[in-house]
């Protein structure tokens, strides 16, 4: 693979600024629909903002808006950074994106900050606190809810952790990124706890959601008329709002997929056997998550977890016409 | 017992009004935090309605706020009745207190209509419907939600079913309690089912808000904080938002009480049965709320549920001082 670095040549006023060390730069590694919203926000905020991606496309996208530096690998970067965001779908992604032979480690001053969001376990966010630590550079453990929506108008929520010094160097970050950010405490890992139990509920919420409708499909209820009902009432939720609308629509175009909640759902009943306690509630979801992706939609809406459910018929994108 | 029967003879004007056999009349039967709500509603809508409870106090309350009559049968009303409205809590209770020997049907005036809004099972509800028909009277299969607060200010969801008639003899009682009427079909039991679907989110958003929330406090999370990510978060349901604050707050006093979830989840159950139709979420639920009974917190708030989890501490309503 041919490996480049992009500079958005346009941008000769912050082109000037990249001659002056004391700018403060900022990396976000993977552009995806929150990545992408993160860097967005940031360069709206007026930070010099990288982008690091293997998807050319996104690469492309980002220099387009305004990204000060773009590469596949962060090791091309010809800039050093105070602060960089790690936006990758899991543990192990994060930790080769962050020490990799070429990861952003080796491109932070010293002393940088890394901004670690993905969702993970605490005993990998730990780990990897250990070792960003021994090279002399600051881990916040600082995962992420809100959805692309709100990753594109920097009003992302962020569950962190991490020594004040960390929150400190990112607050011009945090303040591009975020609506709200919730200290959790000092140590590495509470942050990556307080995800994984969110994760429990949004989980949960959409299995519950699927299993509801699918016994209104069963019982003869229009799942339009279920939708509106428990929508309007005391038995919704953020997750039944937001995805039983795909199953009603029939549209189960990836969103957020099931194969994300098989990783975290995992992650909770990994989380379970941890601490030793029984997660009745989360385990089941996790089967059910776990058995969707088994008959082939892992890559569909993480809503299509009610194509579990045998013996009903469910609304399909061509009813409406 | 002695039965008696109260009038509010303050109310000389309404009182002038009982004379004219063509006021519409309406009757609540079962005058508890829905009941009074529902009652209080159609007096502030100008509605003649009379109350009908075992507690002396409530009917009390009632007769002191504006209704035209109250007693502990509704044998013992000297008038008749257009509408009744019977919020009681199960199906036994509603067959009571509509067909049995002191029941409303013997004061309902020919072709009335009975407005039954307990949560009870489709199979339940049928039953009853082809004996209010027998009788010469009309029944709305007209299950509630919304809680206390909605029914005070008449803003309760009401989740019918029936004929046409029924909800055109019911018009003046509907705008006087509720926000939203939603017209589910034409048949008693899709009402119910509708109900019983709407608990069984309603019930598992509960238990997993414990499940999520005992997590948290055997990793060591502090509750208060994981409450307030979660509610800004899409791992937020309306239960959580509500019953998981009793938990921070460590106060069970009953809201909602543990063995309504215990009746409720198991109609769920029973749904589930008569359609063959398995529900995983549901049925680990009912588990959770069956076992938090059978521990003596079946009188507690449905919170309470959490006093499951073994192995963790919850705050206690003394840990604010």
């Amino acid at each position: 693979m041919r490996i480049s670095v992009i500079f958005a040549g346009k941008y000769s006023k912050r082109e000037a600024k990249m001659s002056n060390t004391d700018t403060f730069r900022v990396c976000v590694i993977g552009l995806g629909s929150m990545g992408m919203g993160a860097a967005l926000s940031c360069l709206r905020a007026g930070l010099a903002t990288s982008g690091v991606d293997l998807s050319r496309d996104r690469l492309d996208a980002f220099a387009k808006a305004g990204g000060e530096a773009v590469a596949v690998s962060a090791s091309e970067l010809t800039t050093e950074f105070d602060a960089a965001i790690v936006l990758v779908v899991n543990a192990a992604q994060a930790r080769d994106a962050i020490l990799g032979d070429t990861g952003i480690a080796s491109r932070m001053r010293p002393g940088g900050t890394i901004m670690v969001s993905c969702t993970q376990s605490a005993a990998d966010a730990q780990s990897l606190g250990l070792d960003i630590t021994a090279r002399g550079l600051l881990m916040l453990d600082a995962p992420v809810s809100g959805g692309a929506a709100k990753a594109a108008s920097g009003d992302m929520t962020v569950m962190a952790s991490g020594p004040r010094a960390a929150f400190d160097a990112l607050a011009p970050v945090l303040d591009a990124v975020a609506a709200k950010v919730y200290e959790i405490g000092p140590d590495i890992g509470q942050g990556a706890t307080v995800k994984v139990i969110h994760q429990l509920l949004a989980g949960v919420h959409i299995a519950v959601g699927a299993e509801a409708m699918a016994l209104a499909a069963r019982a003869g209820i229009p799942l339009e008329t279920m939708y509106e009902v428990v929508t309007n009432a005391a038995g919704n939720s953020w997750m039944f709002e937001n995805r039983m609308r795909h199953v009603v629509d029939g549209d189960y175009t990836p969103n957020s997929a099931v194969d994300i909640f098989v990783k975290d759902l995992g992650l909770v009943t990994e989380t379970g056997r941890s601490h030793a306690f029984p997660l009745p509630l989360a385990s089941a979801a996790f089967a059910m998550f776990q058995q969707a992706s088994n008959m082939g939609y892992g890559k569909e809406d993480d809503s299509a977890v009610i194509k579990t459910f045998a013996g009903i018929d469910l609304p399909t994108a061509g009813d409406k016409s």
